[in-house]
């Protein structure tokens, strides 16, 4: 057997290309049942709590463009672009670890500022 | 001639190793006079605007590691844990574009929430 030396690339860019066409479900199915997601909220285990987190986050997506992709066997990084309802301008940057085909592991970073400048100013 | 397949990979290290050793003189000798850097607040055009940004950045880290960093030839994405006195756990992910050996561009994430309530917290 060939160890497929982009392997983690792969899977993370399916999952990106998948929830950037607003196609959460398909992005779904790159995501390990017990994932661990290191989030700027804290720490999110499994794959029903991180469809919490990145589901709203998807439905307010309204364009999204890929920075920067890097990756080897088992890990990647992405960095992208996303413009939102409440907020453009909101970049965000994801390290994933794949293991048998699906992401075990993410660590994902971005503002959270404007998000809740926006959230404040809603509400006020 | 032949093209370092990770010169801006190895330029992007040699940057983060010496601001994570507080060498932040060093770490400047990588940054180009025109440097362009995209952080959460805005853009900062030129060395001393950046100097601005990263020198007092700098002066509050207490620890850092490396989560991952890959690049080619012209560019490379680092993600890392940083802990500072007013916030501890404060990831960052940077995109690098080098030019001649310095860093032309950068496109910085990382979540100011927890800095903006340490700044709100000190000032009541």
């Amino acid at each position: 057997m060939t160890e497929n030396i982009s392997a983690a690339l792969e899977t993370a860019l399916a999952y990106h290309r998948a929830w950037t066409s607003h196609d959460f479900e398909q992005a779904m199915t790159y995501v390990a049942e017990d994932i661990v997601c290191q989030a700027p909220a804290g720490r999110l285990d499994g794959a029903e709590a991180f469809r919490g987190f990145m589901g709203p986050f998807v439905q307010i997506l309204t364009n999204s463009n890929l920075i920067a992709a890097f990756g080897d066997a088992k890990t990647a990084v992405l960095m992208y672009d996303a413009d939102t309802v409440p907020v453009t301008d909101a970049p965000g940057a994801e390290c994933i670890t794949v293991r048998d085909g699906k992401i075990s592991h993410m660590r994902i970073i971005f503002d959270r500022l404007p998000f809740d400048a926006a959230r404040r100013a809603a509400t006020t």
